[in-house]
C-alpha cells in the first residue's frame, strides 16, 4: 500500500492533472479527516452507491461538480499550496454539493446553487480558518454548515427553488409519548451503520462499510473511533427515549461519528484520558444533535453537522488540559486552518 | 470641490460648534463609507425628501436626533479624536434612529427609545471594534443591526412601545408560488433605485440619485458600485425568482448595495480580481438577504442590514488572498475599528 | 471576621477534604463573583430556603451535586489550582443544576442529566475562558446558559425527560394590552427582592435576603449595587409597560442585578462615570432581557441569564474608556478566565 501511494505521489507530482485529480480524492477523503486518496476513491464509492441506491445518482454527481469547482475556485483565489494539495478546499464543498441535491428537487437553478455553493464555500473555508487561528481550533465543517443554511432557507423566498425533502417548519411542542416500538437488536445494527453513511448523507449500509474500508485504509484508530462512536450514539439516543425511525435512520449518529474520530484521533494523543473525554464529547453530541434538530424546528432546515461542530470547537478548546498530536499541535491543523 | 473641502477642514478645526457639525455631517456620510461632510450633506437631503415623501417627517429628525446624541455619547467616553472626527461614532446611530423611527409608531417612549438605542450603538461599536481586531476587518453596521434588533424584539414585551410597521411573526412555509406578474423594465429600474434609497430606509428614486451623487463627490468608483450591486441584485433576485414586490421595492437589493461599495472599492485595491470577487460577493448577498428574511419570519423583526455584515464580513476574512487598500491594510480601516 | 476566614484558610490548605469543602461554597460564591465561601454558606442558605419554601428540596440537592461533580471534573482534567480554589469552574455547574431541577420533573435521567450537564459545563468554561481571551473578558455564565440550553432543548426530543416548567413554543405576535393593573409599591418591593434572587431561580423574599447578606460580608458595595439594579430594573420595566407579573415576579430583573453588580463593582474601578455607564448598561440589560424572552419564544425554552451576558459583554469590550479594576486588570479577571 505504501509504495502504491508513494508512486502515486510521484505521479501527481509530475502531471497537473493527475494532481488536480489526487486533490479532488484528498478532498473527499477530508470530510472524515483522512488526507489520502485512496480512502477518497472507496469514499467516492460509498456516495457513488449510495446514490444510485436511493435511485438519485444526480446526488453523486452534484457532489464531484462541486469539489471540482471548489478546487478550482481556490486556485484563483491564489491559496498556499499545502492545505490545497491536503484537500482543505475541497471537503465542504463535497457535503455542499450532496446536500443541495439531496434537498432540492432537480432543476437548472440547482445546478447554479451547486456551483455557487460550492465556490462560496470556499470563501467561508478561508474566513473560517482566519477567524479561528486565534483559537487553534480546525474549521471543521462550518463552511459547509453555514453556505448550505443560507442557501436553503433562501429557497423559502425564491420561486425557482424547491425544497421537496426539507423539513416544514413548525412551532416547537413537547415531546409526543409514541407508541412503544422496543428496538431490536437488528434495528440498532442498522442504526450504527447508517449513522456512519449519514455523515455523506447516505442511509446505506454497504456505503457505511466502504467508509469504514477507506478510514481503516488510512488510519485504523479512526476507523474504530468511528465505528464505537456510531455505537455509543445509537445506544444514548435509544437510552434517552429518542424515536426510533431517527436512530435507525442514522440521523442521530452522524454527528457524533464526526465527534468521535476528531476527539479520539485527530488532534489529541490518543490514551485512556483523551478515549474518555472524546467518549464524553461523543455522548454530548448526540444531546447537541437533538438539541439542534428541535431548535432549527422553526426554520424548516436539517441540522447538517453543526451538531459535530459545535460540541468538537468546545471540546477542543481546552487544549492546555491534553497533549495535543503532531498535527493537533501545528502542522495538520495548521495544514486544516491555513 | 477640494477648495472648499480643505477651507471648511480650517474652519472646522477652530470651532467646537463647526467641527462638531463636521463630526454630524461625516457620520451620515459614513453609513456608506464616505468620510466627506459633503457627502454627509447630500445624505442628509436624500433621507429628509424621502422621509417628506414618504409623509413621515419625524423619521428624518429621528436620524438626525441619534447621531448628535451618538457623538456626545463618544465624547463622554473620551475616545480617540481620529475615529470621532471621521464619524465612525455616528453612522449606526444613524440608521438606529432611522429604523426606530420607521418601524414604531410614534410616542414619548419611541423618542426615549431612539436616544438610548443612539447612546448604546456607541457601546456596541466600541465593544464590536475591539471584538473583530484580531480578525482586521472593520465593524461594519453591525452595531446598528444588533442594537435595532433588541430594541425591536423587546417591543413585543413592551405595551409602551408599538411596532405598527414590524414583520408579522410566522411559521416558515414554502414558497407561495405568487400569480406571474412579468417584470418590465421599469420596474427593474425602480427596484435599482430603491435598493440604493433603502439603504436608509427609503423607497424614493430622487434620494436614490441624491445617494448617488454624495458617493460621486466623494468617489466616483463608489458611485459607479452602488449602481451596478444595484443592478446585479435586482437581476439575480429576478432570476431566482424572488417576491416582485420585495424586488421593486429595493428589499433584496439594499445588502448587496453595500457590499459592492465595500469590497469593489473601501477594502481591496480595485482590479479585476477584485471586481469579480465583489461582484460574487454581491450575489451572495441577494441569497442571504433571502435567508436571513426567512430566518428572522419566527421572530417578526427585519433583516435590516444583516446580509451585508454577515457576508462581507465573510468575504473580507481572506484578505491575504487580495492586496489591501491603504484603508484596508491599516490607516482607515484602523480608524474604523478603533 | 476577617480573623475567622484566615483561620479558615489555614485549615483549609491542611486537609484536602476541607480545601475541597471550601472550593465548592467558593463556587456558590462565584455566581455572584464572590470569592468568600462565608458568601458561598450564606448562599446555600438562601437556595435550601427558597427550594424548601417552594415545596422542591431536590433543586437544592441537585444544585449541590453539580457543583460537587464539577469541581470532581474540573480536577481530572488538571486544571490550574488558582482558578480552581477560588471556585471558577464550579459556579455555572450551580446554575446547571437548579436550572435542569426547577425546569425538569424528577426522575433517573433527570439526575443523569444533572451529572452530565455538571461536568460539560466546566469543559464549557475552559473552553469559553480560551475562546474570549483575546478580548480580555470574563466568561460570565455563559457556559451555564449555553449547556443548559442544549440540554433542556434536547428533552423536546426525548421521550425520558419532560420538561414540566419549561415556557411552551409559541408564534411571536404583537403584545396584548392586558388590564391594566396598575402596580403597588407593596408589588415593585417584592418585585425588588424576588430580581435579586431569581439569580439562583427562586422567586423568595428571604432567600433574597440571605443573598444581600452573603454579599455585604465580602463587598458592601457590591450588596449596594445589586439592590440599585433590581430597584432600576423594575422601575424601568413598569416605565415600559412590561408583563406586572413578570415585573413582580423578578423575571426581569435577575439579569441586570448581575450586570450592576459586574460592571459597577468587579471589572471597573468604582466612580461616578463607571456608575453612569453601569446603569445604563443595567437599563440596557432590561431590554435585553425583553428582547430575548420574545427571541427564544419559538424555542419554548428560557433566556436564563443570557441578557446579563450578551450585554456585559458589549459593555465591558470597551474597557479602554475606563480605568479597570486591579481584578478587571488582570489578576481576578485572569483567575477568572484562565
Amino acid at each position: 500500500m505504501e509504495t502504491i501511494l508513494a508512486k502515486w505521489e510521484h505521479l501527481s507530482a509530475s502531471s497537473g492533472a493527475l494532481r488536480f485529480l489526487d486533490i479532488n480524492l484528498r478532498s473527499i477523503g477530508q470530510v472524515m479527516f483522512q488526507n489520502n486518496p485512496l480512502t477518497g476513491i472507496l469514499f467516492l464509492a460509498a456516495i457513488a452507491w449510495g446514490s444510485h441506491a436511493a435511485g438519485v445518482p444526480r446526488v453523486a454527481i452534484a457532489g464531484i461538480v462541486a469539489v471540482v469547482v471548489a478546487n478550482l475556485t481556490a486556485q484563483w483565489l491564489h491559496v498556499d499550496n499545502e492545505p490545497l494539495y491536503s484537500g482543505l478546499y475541497g471537503y465542504n464543498a463535497v457535503l455542499v454539493g450532496l446536500a443541495l441535491a439531496t434537498f432540492l428537487s432537480p432543476s437548472a437553478l440547482m445546478w447554479v446553487y451547486v456551483v455557487l455553493g460550492a465556490s462560496v464555500s470556499v470563501i467561508v473555508m478561508l474566513g473560517t480558518a482566519n477567524a479561528v487561528k486565534p483559537w487553534g481550533v480546525s474549521s471543521l465543517t462550518f463552511p459547509f454548515v453555514l453556505t448550505t443554511w443560507l442557501l436553503l432557507l433562501a429557497t423559502y423566498g425564491f420561486s425557482g427553488l424547491v425544497g421537496t425533502a426539507l423539513p416544514s417548519g413548525n412551532v416547537i411542542t413537547a415531546f409526543q409519548p409514541y407508541e412503544a416500538s422496543p428496538l431490536k437488536l437488528i434495528d440498532l445494527f442498522q442504526g450504527v451503520l447508517q449513522s456512519i453513511s449519514q455523515v455523506f448523507l447516505k442511509a446505506s449500509a454497504v456505503a457505511a462499510l466502504l467508509l469504514l474500508a477507506g478510514l481503516a485504509v488510512n488510519s485504523l484508530t479512526a476507523a474504530a473511533f468511528a465505528l464505537a462512536g456510531a455505537i455509543l450514539a445509537v445506544l444514548v439516543a435509544h437510552l434517552f427515549g429518542a424515536e426510533s425511525d431517527l436512530i435507525t435512520g442514522g440521523l442521530l449518529g452522524f454527528s457524533p461519528v464526526l465527534t468521535a474520530i476528531a476527539l479520539g484521533t485527530v488532534f489529541y494523543r490518543p490514551s485512556w484520558r483523551v478515549a474518555i473525554y472524546a467518549m464524553l464529547g461523543t455522548l454530548f453530541t448526540v444531546i447537541a444533535q437533538a438539541a439542534l434538530n428541535v431548535a432549527l424546528t422553526p426554520f424548516a432546515i436539517p441540522a447538517l453537522t453543526a451538531p459535530f461542530v459545535l460540541v468538537t470547537w468546545i471540546f477542543l478548546l481546552p487544549r492546555q488540559c491534553f497533549e495535543p498530536t503532531a498535527a493537533g499541535a501545528g502542522d495538520v491543523v495548521k495544514a486544516r486552518t491555513t
